[in-house]
């Protein structure tokens, strides 16, 4: 078991029109907000007239248009423009990861002289951070209870992923009912992001019997309740059930002592979506088990099989390369079963960038230290395995 | 799934050696410090001269002999006096829960005017407390990641639990070594009470496909961890994992989202130690059992049912009560094979006061809301059946 220094002091408040305690709780932090969103999908649902009546005291400042993979230029610096120049209080997130991952980095940014990328690329360490308040309407990311973000610098290929102590949301508001009008398309490109966030932490070299079985039955959690919600949008509880599946992702929780795995395959994606700005879920599932395939070895089957086994049932008598295969083509069938495009050029990625691709992931994301160790050609040949 | 508001922003500072940090960490909260300990145990295995050597800096004021169930008079009420008296700014708990709930009802009572019973037994909602920062030697009750502790007043057989948001240790450190000279009957209690804390928030009416994997894995991780610990008691793994496991026990994240269960055997079990003074995790080992056989019906057999296949492995094609049946004496000769005392004449319990003990279950505890509700009938047919 490896040491560990954990703390995770984001308040989630969970439940339906749990919303109606907003007015209390920004109350803490100030009278000016900067409301940040996205593309008005909260303008369609009335959740954007519903925040505004709610806080009908406060001096409200808006950021909107904020798009998926969010831009270093322009949502983060006018994000950072406008706190400074109004003397924001406090943030209030109004969307998914992307709305909130944008939001993070206009926090650090509003409380520094320089250039926010200083912050981002880690030239500078963050010193304070604006306090974020987030209400969140897409099951995925869990940027709701972690203290990082990925923002995307168009002119340069970079997605990076920062992360810094001071950026946990201060309070964090999940009400399933906001996710009843997600789409079948990104409902499933939630799960897979959500997945692919355990098994980041699952392939490991050393885990624990809590972790694992905390891990696999988040995992069992997100298929059960994906299938449902895509039956029917409105079911609460699977809703429900999967929102705080996803919450738990990214803050480590699920992996108290384990050792690092190196997080690969987002490693990986972030390249595709830099450079083709594609859904980062959906990049994610058709990474994943050709990783696995590439990546299965006498060193690392014996993950392989608990997966199997404890994730999808296979029969434990089988050879440990056998239960393998089953669990890596289980993994492939259930992400086509959600109907995710499960090949790059489904996406509109074909073979011309994949050696500059690789090469960018191979020079910026260390995985040469992931559990599985992958070189710049391991990772152009995941690449083509994923065409 | 149920509505909840949860923040837990205790920092978990876990690995061997990490002690080493004590003089940074308690630097950020003041210079004079009150030392909490128990009996000497400390003394014995040199930690207390490493906490001494370490805090060299620092005003040291000691309260030492804090018992088991740790008592109002004179444990809190001399901790208080010495943090008034003496300025203290923040607490420094060494030793296990006992230790860390008495340090707690002194933090509060140190902020307060009145009669630090007022705070305890909730006539006066607690508005501050003094920071604490804790040292645990002994897994088992998690109060090193919770807000609440367990207070005896002998003089009314009271020992009551209470809760406080400003409660929670600002900094837990977790060395699994400080664990390996804990006795085989301690270390087996501290498996019962960590054991009963996930089965109080897993028998309940309304739970998730997550937190159901998360408490099954906890349970067989204790059980497993634990028969390592008696076997070789300087297993640094198994200790490490059993210190985690306990740790998440009482502050609710194993059960985010499940419907409240009503804690009934710990409500029964502060009744018995209240009266005797057991070993806490001696008393719910105890009671454990007896109480899964009272209650199974036909509306609680399905959560004994999963219990049953998920933790035990037993054979999911048998008959429903029959698998419940084999569970419960799974759980009774798990308990067994760690050489807890299984009767309540083994710890000096007899008939004599188990009629009185039932009414004071029944007029303090509660358990007419638990999922599977009990009058002062049950509770004493309980306790009978655990003679």
């Amino acid at each position: 078991m490896q040491d560990f220094d954990y703390q995770t002091p984001t308040r989630l408040i969970f439940g339906k029109g749990v919303i109606g305690r907003l007015p209390e709780v920004m109350g803490n932090y100030g009278k000016k907000i900067l409301l940040a969103y996205g593309g008005g999908s909260i303008k369609k649902t009335g959740l954007y007239d519903k925040v505004k009546e709610l806080l009908a005291d406060f001096e409200i400042i808006e950021l909107s248009d904020i798009q998926p993979n969010p831009k270093y230029d322009p949502s983060v610096l006018e994000g950072v423009r406008l706190c400074k120049e109004n003397g924001v209080e406090v943030i209030l997130a109004v969307g998914g990861g992307s709305v909130l991952d944008c939001s993070k980095a206009i926090a650090a940014g509003a409380k520094y002289d320089g250039d926010p990328w200083d912050l981002i690329s880690y030239k500078v360490k963050a010193k304070a951070a604006l306090p974020i308040v987030d209400v969140i309407t897409l099951a995925a990311t869990g940027s709701e209870y972690d203290c990082g973000g990925v923002i995307s610098r168009t002119e340069t290929n970079d997605k990076i992923g920062y992360l810094d102590p001071c950026l946990y949301p201060a309070v964090s508001f999940l009400d399933p009912t906001y996710t009843f009008t997600v789409s079948k398309k990104q409902t499933a490109a939630g799960c897979a992001d959500a997945m692919n966030h355990i098994m980041e932490q699952y392939f490991c070299e050393d885990s624990t019997i809590l972790n694992d079985g905390f891990m696999e039955a988040g995992l069992k959690s997100l298929m059960v309740n994906t299938v449902k919600c895509l039956e029917d949008p409105e079911d609460y509880t699977a809703r429900a059930e999967m929102m705080l599946t996803c919450t738990y992702g990214c803050n480590g929780i699920y992996a108290l002592g384990s050792s690092e795995s190196g997080w690969p395959c987002h490693g990986m994606e972030h390249a595709l979506s830099a450079y083709y700005d594609i859904t980062h879920g959906e990049g994610l599932a058709i990474i994943t088990p050709r990783w696995m395939r590439h990546i299965l070895s006498e060193k690392t089957v014996g993950r392989f099989v608990k997966y199997g086994i404890n994730v999808f049932g296979i029969d434990s008598s089988l050879d440990r390369f056998e239960i393998a295969d089953k669990a890596i083509a289980a993994t492939y069938s259930f992400f086509e079963s959600i109907n995710i495009p499960m090949h790059l050029r489904d996406v509109g990625i074909d073979e011309s960038r994949i050696d500059e691709m690789a090469h960018h992931v191979a020079v910026n994301e260390g995985l040469e230290n992931a559990w599985a160790p992958l070189t710049e050609k391991d990772i152009a040949d995941i690449f083509r395995a994923s065409l």
